[in-house]
C-alpha cells in the first residue's frame, strides 16, 4: 500500500504566476501549465483554478492514482502547518490553509514550504547536493533566502520558519541599509538583486570612476545590467560583484561556524555572473573563516538552473510525504 | 543483547584536571574520581592512569558489565572520529585517538565530543531541555562555546566541528577585538569571562565613572569581580553586563534566523549573575530579531549547574552509543 507512485506534482506559487509541473523520478518535468496568481481574490477560487489547470496534466499521466504527492513552494510557506502565513506579495491575507484545501480537492498528500527550502530539497533530490547530508542553499533573487540541510534533513526549527539567512545582520548599528523586514543591515539588503542595484547606485554616486553603467538612469539600473557590464570588463561592475561576494563569503564563514556544511549552493539570477561573483565569495570565505573550516566546503552553483527549477524543487517534497 | 545497562561513565577532560563520574539513569553521579591531566606526557600514560582511577568506581557498581558506555567531553573533541585534534591546552599534540585507546582498555563503547556539545546532550538528557527538539546551549567560560540541537539531534556538521558559535563575527573590520583564533571581532572576545574582564578594563580606562572596580588592579579584574560589584549595585559593573548581554542577544537573533530554536540555554560561571545578564540578553534579542522570532524562544539557565555538570553532560553520550 505504501508503494511510491511514478509522478509528483511541483507547484511554484509566486507573486505573479503560479506554475504547475508533473515530474517523474528522474527529475524531468513531463508536462506543465500555469495560472496568474493575482487573478484570484479568494484562496478557494485560486485552488479551484489550480485544480482545473492541473486536470489535463494529471489525466495525461494516467490519472491521480499515478501521483505520489504535491509539493508547493510559496513565499512564507510553513511546512509544519501546510499554510502560507502573512505573505506580503500574495492576494490572500493572514493565514491561508493551502495544504488542507488542495488535499480536500485532490485526495493526495500535499506539503507546503517556502521557495528556498524547496530549492534545497530539489538540490538534494535532483541537483548538485545528491548524496550530501549537510549543505546550505542560498537563493539570490529579489530577496536572499536559504534552505539548510543538516544530517540529511531540512531545518524547519521549532515553528517551521528556520533558515532565514537573508536576515542575519552584516552591518550592525545605524549604518546598515534599511531592510524590508524593518531592521537595518540584513544580508539581503546587500546581496539580493535589489541589493546589488543599490550598491551600483551607491558606488556611482559617491565616486567618479568611469563606467558604462553611467549611461543608464541610476534608478533603472538592475543586477542584470551590472552582470552585462561586468562581462564587458567594466571595473565598477566588477567592484560591485567583489563587494557583494565579500559580504556573502563573510556571511558563509559565520554559517560554517554554525553547521559546518560540506557545500554552499547558490541559486538564482545573480549566479549567472559565474566566477565574477563566485570567486569573491570563495576568497572572502577563506580569508575570514575560522581556520578549521578553511578550504573545506564546496562553493557550487545550483544544478537546477532552468526555467523549471522552482517547480522541480517544490516537486521533490512530493516524494517525501507519506500517504496517510 | 541490546539491553541498556544501568550506568554510564562521564569524563570531563580539562586542561588542568580530568574528572570521572559514574552516572545512573536518573542523572545522579553515584561516585567520582579525578587525576591531573598535565602529569601525563603521553596519551597512553594518561589512558592507563584514567583506567586505574576508574577501576574502583567501576567495581563499586558491580563491574564493567554494568556500564553502558563512556562519554568524554574534551576540548577540540571530535565525535565522528573519537579524537582530540590539536587542542592548544592539552599536553598531547596533533590528533589523539582517545576513543580507540579507551575502547581497547575497557572493552565498552566510547564517544568523544567537545565540552559544549556534551553540555547540550546533558541538558537534553537530564536538564532543562528534556523533551525539546530544537535548542542551542551557549557556554560562557574562558571561551564561548555552543552545542546545537536540531530535530532532536546534535549538530556535528560534515566534519564533527559544527557549533563554534563563539566564533561568529560580531564586530567586523579592524575595530573588532583580537581573538585567540587569530581573527578579530569574535563573539568570544566580548562575551567570555575574559571578554567581560576586557570590557571592564576598557570602560574603566576610557571613562571616569566611579566604580568599586577601581579599587582593583585593572589587569587583575575578573568576571567574578564584576558580578560581585554588580550585585552591590555598582553602575559600571551593571553597564558591563548590559554590554555583554546586548552582544549575546544580538548574536542569538542571528542564530534564530538559522535554526529557530525553542530555547537558548546558557551554561557557565557568567550565568551566576542571573537577571543582570539574562535580562539584557532577552531585551537585545527581542529588539534586534526578525519579527516572526520575537518573544518566541525561552532564555534559560542550565539545569546542570553543579560542580559535576561537565561530567554529567559527557556521561549522557554514554546512553546514546550502541554496543558494537
Amino acid at each position: 500500500m505504501d508503494q511510491i507512485k511514478p509522478y509528483v506534482i511541483g507547484v511554484d506559487l509566486g507573486g505573479t504566476n503560479t506554475v504547475f509541473g508533473i515530474v517523474n523520478a528522474r527529475g524531468e518535468v513531463v508536462s506543465d501549465n500555469s495560472i496568474r496568481t493575482q487573478e484570484y481574490a479568494t484562496i478557494e477560487e485560486f485552488v479551484d483554478a489550480s485544480c482545473a489547470s492541473l486536470k489535463p496534466l494529471i489525466d495525461g499521466v494516467g490519472g491521480i492514482d499515478k501521483i505520489n504527492g504535491i509539493g508547493i513552494g510559496a513565499p512564507n510557506g510553513n511546512y509544519y502547518k501546510g499554510t502560507i502565513e502573512f505573505a506580503p506579495n500574495l492576494p490572500w491575507k493572514g493565514v491561508v490553509h493551502l495544504a488542507d484545501l488542495f488535499k480536500e480537492k485532490l485526495g493526495i498528500p500535499v506539503a507546503v514550504t517556502n521557495d528556498a527550502n524547496a530549492a534545497a530539497i530539489g538540490e538534494m533530490t535532483y541537483g548538485v547536493a545528491r548524496g550530501m547530508k549537510n549543505f546550505i542553499v542560498i537563493t539570490l533573487g529579489t530577496g536572499v533566502g536559504s534552505g539548510i540541510v543538516i544530517n540529511g534533513q531540512l531545518v524547519y526549527g521549532c515553528d517551521g520558519f528556520a533558515g532565514e539567512l537573508g536576515h542575519v545582520i552584516m552591518v550592525r548599528g545605524d549604518q546598515g541599509r534599511l531592510c524590508g523586514c524593518g531592521r537595518k543591515g540584513c544580508l539581503e539588503t546587500y546581496c539580493s538583486a535589489t541589493g546589488v542595484a543599490r550598491t551600483a547606485r551607491e558606488i556611482l554616486s559617491t565616486t567618479d570612476k568611469p563606467s558604462i553603467l553611467r549611461e543608464l538612469a541610476p534608478e533603472k539600473i538592475t543586477s542584470l545590467d551590472v552582470s552585462i557590464a561586468a562581462g564587458k570588463g567594466d571595473q565598477v561592475a566588477k567592484d560591485i560583484f567583489e563587494f557583494t561576494g565579500k559580504m556573502l563569503g563573510e556571511a558563509c564563514a559565520d554559517f560554517a561556524a554554525f553547521s559546518s556544511p560540506e557545500a554552499f549552493i547558490f541559486f538564482g539570477g545573480l549566479t549567472k555572473a559565474g566566477d565574477l561573483i563566485m570567486e569573491p565569495i570563495r576568497k572572502a570565505y577563506n580569508e575570514s573563516v575560522l581556520p578549521i573550516f578553511r578550504d573545506k566546503p564546496q562553493f557550487l552553483v545550483s544544478g537546477l538552473m532552468s526555467s523549471n527549477a522552482a517547480v522541480l524543487g517544490a516537486s521533490a517534497l512530493g516524494w517525501e510525504i507519506k500517504n496517510d
